[in-house]
């Protein structure tokens, strides 16, 4: 069993930065997670899974999927690394806990439901040893969805929430996001890729963010990879300004890495 | 007078990472540093000056800046910024200390000449105070430049020095750092702009860099910005690999900034 250790005495710092429940608002408690190089590059090209933090961070990044109802994922992200979206943390269900206990359900954003899953994939298959939760998938109203795949999913444990999507076909992340606390999630972790980073980061969306967790490796990976980088923002008079600055911020060495946690701020 | 602070309790994490004179070597010992945002971004646009971290991280500079024997800056940088480019740490010449002891000598790579500086500009003021040496500038042995250029410079104790530039307008690395040893610096203080430290970081020059010294601020700039990134590299297969990774690393939470110091890996 590759189950991962993760010491109460590392988590100690993220404590702040971890879900607090709250039923009275429609929205869940979201963390933004991931990891960068010094250039702000998630990967060396698009579809390419490029490993920059070293394995303390990998145990961080299922220490958090551990305190989250939710990990929350692009569809690139998936059909490009096949990943299995659970919790390795040792002590979680699957891992040495009961049943499903502390596996967080992995959300996928397809809004035209493009992802072709079989049942070799990771994650299916983590659902059919009970090691992991079955995907729920976010597609637009108008996908169309064949009956086998809709009932291969439902076999897993799985299912499709069909959400309205703009013209720009994108989400609104705030119907989104509300659409998750309905279906009884109190805490989403999102993880990727690209596309979701930077939509969320916009200056529109950011106040939807409760906490960023960030790991930044020593590393560049140079020009022409997959950048973190929210759109420009003007103030009244045109003039570019920070697209966004964090507060309550803690920087926490990590091996080689460090890891950033913090808030957005105003 | 406005002389900074850097107690030698801050400093000891830097020490490492600071010059080793080598009268061996044809080559200064380098330091590049620099402070970005999360996204990579030295400013939010050419020629705009972005204050990005805090007081303690430009107290720092300043105190790099007394352990080296020059600074040096790209002509863009210089005319967009019109920066002073001397030390102003309590002790160094002009700030309590004799003549113009622990002020670095500025070094402007300005190929082409075309720094119109004059009476007025921040750098030439200071030098005529005796609060920091006048520059020496580093142009392509084919620019064109006035008597009256040339003398006001020279009045102010600094120079022109020529040198071949290659048909792609760029100074070659290692032809100019040879060329500031043989006038007698044993250290440089690489600080900018943009170009100049994308340059830097090319696979092929990297290996002329002895310590890096990065500020990150939690900020993102947003697209659109000047992004240090260097170019790609590949393997023998022609498959992207990372651009360059830091060996040595050292992170240190600095108020809201984090400083990174590191060597050049391979």
């Amino acid at each position: 069993m590759d189950a991962l250790q993760f010491p109460p005495s590392k988590s100690t710092f993220l404590q702040p930065y971890t879900p607090r429940h709250d039923s009275n608002n429609d929205l869940p408690y979201t963390t933004l997670t991931f990891a960068t190089s010094l250039d702000s590059s998630l990967a060396l090209s698009p579809g390419t899974r490029t490993v920059l933090s070293g394995p303390e961070s990998k145990s961080m990044t299922h220490y958090l999927r551990s305190r989250h109802d939710a990990i929350l994922i692009g569809v690139g992200t998936v059909v490009a690394d096949n990943p299995g979206l659970n919790c390795r943390i040792e002590g979680v269900g699957g891992y040495g806990g009961e049943g499903l206990q502390g596996q967080p359900r992995p959300i996928v954003l397809d809004p035209s439901a493009r992802w072709e899953f079989n049942e070799e994939s990771k994650i299916l298959i983590l659902a059919r040893e009970g090691r992991g939760r079955a995907p729920w998938i976010i597609s637009g109203s108008g996908a169309s969805i064949s009956k086998e795949k809709r009932d291969r999913l439902e076999r897993h444990g799985g299912k499709f929430i069909s959400l309205d999507i703009a013209e720009t076909k994108e989400f609104s992340w705030s119907d989104l996001l509300r659409c998750l606390k309905r279906e009884g999630l109190q805490s989403v972790m999102i993880e990727g890729g690209g596309s979701v980073i930077n939509s969320l980061l916009e200056p529109r969306f950011q106040h939807l963010v409760n906490s960023v967790i960030i790991t930044i490796a020593p590393t560049w990976l140079g020009q022409g990879g997959v950048i973190v980088s929210p759109k420009r923002r003007f103030d009244e008079t045109g003039t570019a300004i920070a697209a966004s600055r964090l507060k309550d911020v803690q920087w926490h060495p990590f091996g080689e890495d460090v890891v950033l946690c913090g808030r957005i701020g105003q």
